[in-house]
């Protein structure tokens, strides 16, 4: 599977779509306002100043309501600093960026409505948005171009399937399973944690010519609390359970058991200390903070819902269906790539049984980690 | 009609798509190298050393295999000059504009490919591609940003319909009648001049703060060789074929009378003194050149057609067709947003036929205009 050719949050806005199913990553991007703010303060007042022009990225901005919000959001800090200090609105150069296969006519059609608002209620006309896409592994921005480069769900994708478990393979090591898992080799954890330390030191080692001295990075991706990655945390059960999900299709014989061996996840949910130490061994960057915070599997799920079910069994059931949605849309590109297209509406219908019936026993939460990097001078 | 919302090529690569019908616009391209490679030299030896960073913007781009085509010539033409006179590279920033509803994602999917063919084969990987969705009628870049900018075939796009000419207007100007014809009011021509003369200078009101001092601008439009708008020239006759080929439809009973009168093209052919006066009157341009040359509307069609054809009445019969399809590419998303889909097939069959009479008895040539401008200091 080449990731850059087939990962994709689902395109359009239909029912199974991501503009339709992403409010988890909607609440994780509220829970870093206060660092977005802080962010953008500190590059505002850095210089005695507010600069002429901002350049700002965001980086796998995908394609739904989430995509303008973080934009929106910082042309509302920036518009208030400049009225608090009666300065001009700066000139802003924000880049939206993400891999080639995302829906960017989604969001370029919803844009004249945004500037409108923007034009209304602020009077900025000097606004200007483009669309970037490309591999945040690689270099895609000029030399010297950004100030403030904000990613958001997006880090925990690798750029390939770690390498010695590509579908090619010869040997299939982490058998029946999707990710790392208890009763993965060690071999496979190996690997996976090397693809992300060689692919977070690229991100880094490519934001670094890119961004001004002083500049500031404001990245959220899954992550996990403990230091061993085989650990029941954050992202690891849903994998589990679309594993299982996929052994039950193989049960009524509509998928073959080697094709769950031969996929393996281009993902991987960090702890904190991988990403102080990958930042640190690159050099470009100071970490002013690394923060993990938990959000609920169930936090998609609108509170209404709650209210016009009081049978609780039939409130999860709802509720893992809801999730499996908002799991869909985000994995469905890869998954379909590999087990074809006709076994997906079965597929996500019993992995939405199955969390059903984890979220009966469980309390289960992602682990979200949020990281706070100035580059250096 | 909201030309913004509505005019685009059409998307995709099917059978109707632009992408499948852009040779005639192809050819304009390969017709203006020559004032091309003048322009890029100028900038790369305006300055004693080769710039560090060019900013490029290719505006009303549209989605085919003519979008990287020009862009592919501009990297060549730098690249030779490099070599020539060993300079490294420079960084190049090339942003691609159309109208929010162009199809970004076919071009942006293409991008990879491009990329890693610019890497074989000029050991490029300082060239960063963006797509930025816009009116050119207004600001879309920021300040002094732009070395170069280019734009073929889109600049005889209006921004509107021209005023007291648009769709809900109280009295129909134009009766039966698609754009500016023989039997046209006054106040009809006057309203397409005015709104063509409106246009133009936003656009280059809009581009002067955007380009660097010194900066090329080369523009290639739809024009006329002739003073008066109403002489048989250009694409003159192609919008008098579609309104007979929309009023066999009348008599068909599948399209109402009044329709047609309500639909006037946002579209205008200028001839050279009147750009000339609009780039002069706005002030920040000096005019390098305006030229005019003449293409065949059968230049479309490809030359192996004619080797498997003896009988001429049916080749051009399939001439027509042909230029048909080139038409319905570019005009379907305006003509569809009034008269409604399901007259298209119907429409561009019977016009594919006006249009084999036409050819049958003259030699049909569209008149394009080349102009060359330098960003004043």
């Amino acid at each position: 599977m080449e990731v850059m050719q087939v990962l994709h949050m689902n395109n359009g806005e239909g029912e199974t779509s991501y503009a339709k199913n992403s409010n988890i990553q909607r609440k994780i991007i509220s829970e870093t306002n206060s660092s977005l703010k802080e962010a953008i303060l500190n590059i505002m007042c850095n210089n005695k100043e507010v600069p002429e022009g901002i350049g700002i990225a965001d980086l796998g901005c995908s394609s739904g309501p989430n995509t303008l919000m973080v934009v929106t959001e910082i042309i509302n800090i920036i518009y208030a600093t400049c009225r608090k200090s009666g300065s001009s609105f700066p000139e802003l150069r924000i880049s939206l960026n993400d891999l080639p296969g995302n829906d960017f006519n989604y969001i370029f059609r919803s844009l004249p409505a945004f500037f409108q608002k923007v034009k209304e209620e602020k009077g900025a006309e000097n606004c200007y948005v483009v669309g970037v896409p490309g591999s945040f592994y690689g270099r895609i921005f000029p030399r010297k171009s950004l100030h403030f480069v904000h990613s958001s769900s997006s880090l925990h994708w690798l750029s390939q399937v770690p390498v010695g478990l590509a579908t090619n393979a010869r040997t299939t090591l982490n058998k029946g399973k999707l990710y790392i898992s208890q009763t993965s080799p060690s071999d496979v954890i190996k690997a996976y944690v090397s693809q992300f330390q060689n692919d977070f030191s690229s991100f880094l080692r490519s934001r670094s010519p890119e961004m001004v001295p002083g500049g500031r990075m404001l990245l959220s991706l899954m992550g996990r609390s403990s230091i061993d990655p085989t650990i029941e945390d954050g992202c690891y059960y849903q994998w589990e359970l679309l594993a299982h999900a996929l052994s039950t299709l193989v049960s009524k014989g509509l998928v073959e058991d080697e094709k769950i061996d031969s996929f393996n996840a281009p993902y991987y949910a960090p702890c904190p200390e991988e990403l102080k130490i990958a930042v640190e061994k690159e050099g470009s960057f100071i970490v002013n903070r690394i923060e993990a915070f938990e959000i609920g599997w169930d936090a998609s799920v609108s509170s209404n819902s709650s209210t016009q079910c009081e049978d609780k069994k039939i409130l999860l059931l709802s509720m893992g269906q809801q999730v499996a949605k908002t799991i869909r849309a985000v994995v469905e590109s890869m998954v379909e790539n590999h087990f074809g297209n006709e076994i997906m509406d079965d597929l996500f219908s019993v992995y939405g049984d199955l969390v059903d019936d984890y979220l009966y026993k469980k309390r289960a939460v992602y682990v979200n980690l949020v990281v706070s990097l100035t580059r250096k001078d």
